[in-house]
């Protein structure tokens, strides 16, 4: 029998395009808030002891947690025959170890509870520092999908002379990579430091990329810090206003407008989590992934 | 080696009685979130292989229930030899079972997950309905403390000459122990109805009533809707402005405010969420239970 997806709220575009790729049928549920704060869940589209699939992107965590929790718990006591996330953007990568005496590591604790729950997992670009994949933290099996063809594919179509920018040396590998694959050329800010507070940041052969649009490209936009510095240096050196993609657009606080007022062209993200500037869809990329698990 | 105790933020007050009670130590802890909306946490007194004590009231839980993990998480990685949860409010109680299809029993689930993280509970009335005690859904030893002692023994104190009301004739059991216990006589509301829509409700003996200040006491105060009724039944048969009562001072949205502009006269809860209204301190409660659990 096919399997059952089932988005949890803000998920619904993605998960009715995964149940389409993979034949599935696409199930429904409710998630409200008492007004004391706890969470209500129910299935509204029976289980009937079929493989359930749950597409809940896991931005701002917290509050989404114990909805996929309960969501877990209930297909399985309602007989799922596997209960599997797909969570296109994954939350508590960053404090995988602990950086101060005292620190929880919450990537480890993170892992163990939602393994605890689910049969596997699927997700695209975590943020893997000193890990090597999901493995290490995760102890049912998952799969791990990569953006950046999705990426350089869009760059290559919507862009007719993109420049690639990196924004220090240690981005040049990633930005090599997206350039090479979107067969357009790059460059890596350079800083020349003149003193303790004196930092010039340039681009080399400025003159020669007047022509180009520059296009910057980060893993996840959060606070967009790093992509309005740069933004800023790009202006600076009078090229045009940089198209910006992010692969999970996050933007925290106001980070989406402020990004936008420091200069940036289009702003361009995946729909791992779902926002205005999703322009890249990712579902495919998703039932690929989920074809690999799913025979588990 | 003494306790530590450490307050998850909000719990400060209950946290620093509890620990003089035990002759504890009071630890020290951050909790904080980053922009993108995840919980940092870190013990900033050293755990020592010792017994660690958190306290953390869990209404609005959904956003409160991670920090809690990682403290726990933590706690037993620094060498914790025990760590205990005290949860003077306990969320997740009321959905206790499958009340429609597909529904998530989440009071099972919740249990669940906390009991995978901590070594016992203590809490305070715990809003039991078809279950006798919380071992038939946590795994982890509990004590279970009732404040009712506490509010009869405040109305002993702060009102001359009171009057318990009961909002219905369910309610009877429970406000009949309460008033016997502070020494006052109780009444019920009595409801007539004369048709589908057509509902009177009447204070009994009004008129013997006049001189006494009404009391109404709840378990807990969330959209105090009940409670507001009640407060309107009570001032329209011409009584004093009632003194409203709640253990768990929960109040969704306004519901504060909506109470005292229904007519309540003080509104009293204890100390087992921070609010306002907290006039009855539950620590020593706490503190004999506690003593119970500690051996384990």
């Amino acid at each position: 029998m096919s399997a059952i997806v089932y988005p949890l709220p803000g998920n619904e575009v993605v998960a009715h395009s995964l149940a389409a790729e993979i034949d599935g049928e696409i199930g429904k549920l409710v998630v409200r808030r008492f007004p004391d704060g706890e969470s209500y869940f129910r299935y509204e589209t029976p289980i009937d002891g079929r493989e359930v699939i749950l597409v809940a992107s896991l931005d701002r965590p917290d509050e989404k947690v114990l909805p996929v929790i309960f969501a877990a718990g209930t297909a399985k006591e309602l007989g799922a025959s596997k209960v599997g996330l797909v969570a296109p953007y994954l939350a508590y990568m960053r404090q995988d170890k602990r950086f101060n005496p005292g620190e929880a590591v919450s990537s480890i604790y993170f892992a163990k509870v939602l393994s605890s729950w689910i049969d596997w997992l699927v997700t695209i670009d975590p943020h893997l520092h000193r890990r090597s994949s999901l493995d290490e933290i995760y102890s049912v099996p998952s799969a791990t999908v990569h953006a950046a063809p999705l990426v350089s594919e869009w760059i290559r179509g919507a862009i007719s002379a993109p420049l690639l920018i990196g924004p220090d040396s240690e981005s040049e590998q990633w930005v090599a990579a997206v350039a090479a694959d979107a067969g357009a050329p790059f460059v890596v800010l350079e800083k020349t430091r003149r003193g303790d507070r004196d930092v010039e940041v340039t681009v080399p052969d400025v003159d020669k990329w007047r022509d180009r649009t520059p296009v910057l490209v980060d893993d996840i936009i959060s606070t967009a810090r790093t992509m309005i510095e740069t933004v800023g240096h790009v202006r600076a050196a009078g090229l045009q206003a940089p198209v910006c993609i992010g692969i999970h657009a996050v933007f925290a606080d106001n980070a989406y407008v402020e990004l936008k007022q420091a200069g940036a062209g289009e702003i361009v993200t995946c729909n791992t989590i779902g926002h205005d500037s999703n322009r890249i869809d990712v579902s495919g990329l998703i039932a690929s992934a989920v074809r690999r698990v799913l025979p588990i």
